[in-house]
């Protein structure tokens, strides 16, 4: 099972991105530094992200053991998240990055 | 009240990416044609647009008055698909289209 979860756009100001997103959009802001930030908006999340830190992308959200059958298939090794998510990257055909993203119950800042 | 509703991603040859999302992660096709495709992940939604047609964005879901008060603010008239949908696309900061989207309720293709 694939879920969207969120959607994470280049922002070079992040304190600025962050504002236009809350003054105008009611975003909530559920982490914020210097090189990203993740806001949620209704149901769904938003990453602001710096281009030169992190990657642009969009990220579907699904189980541990999707995960992990999903990083074995791309050859990839999970990353474990300082947030305590666990994902992987990868491209889709036309250059997309598509994170595969795992919110583990009880490790993340999230929940 | 303003909601994650879609992203709207790159994608030069739809069939293509259509089938990459369907066969990888099991993405249900809401709408397709030559020049963009709507396809459901779980309870989210991601569009693949072909840039010459359809510009890249994001999309925030609003009800009518929400639209129609932004709508002014932003100096825009609201646009009304083929599909039904009603929106406006405005620019954040730093050059992200950012689309704001009213479903009327039995108006839409969707619903």
């Amino acid at each position: 099972m694939f879920e969207m979860d969120h959607v994470a756009i280049p922002c070079p100001d992040i304190a600025r991105g962050v504002a236009y997103y809350v003054e105008n959009f009611g975003a909530d802001v559920l982490y914020q530094d210097a090189t990203w930030a993740f806001l949620k908006l209704g149901q769904g999340k938003l990453a602001l992200v710096t281009p030169a830190q992190h990657p642009p992308h969009i990220a579907l959200g699904v189980d541990v053991q999707t995960l992990e059958i999903a990083a074995r298939k791309a050859g990839k090794t999970v990353d474990k998240h300082r947030d305590g998510t666990q994902g992987i990257y990868i491209d889709d055909p036309h250059g997309n990055v598509v994170e595969l993203i795992c919110y583990p119950d009880g490790e993340t800042v999230y929940k």
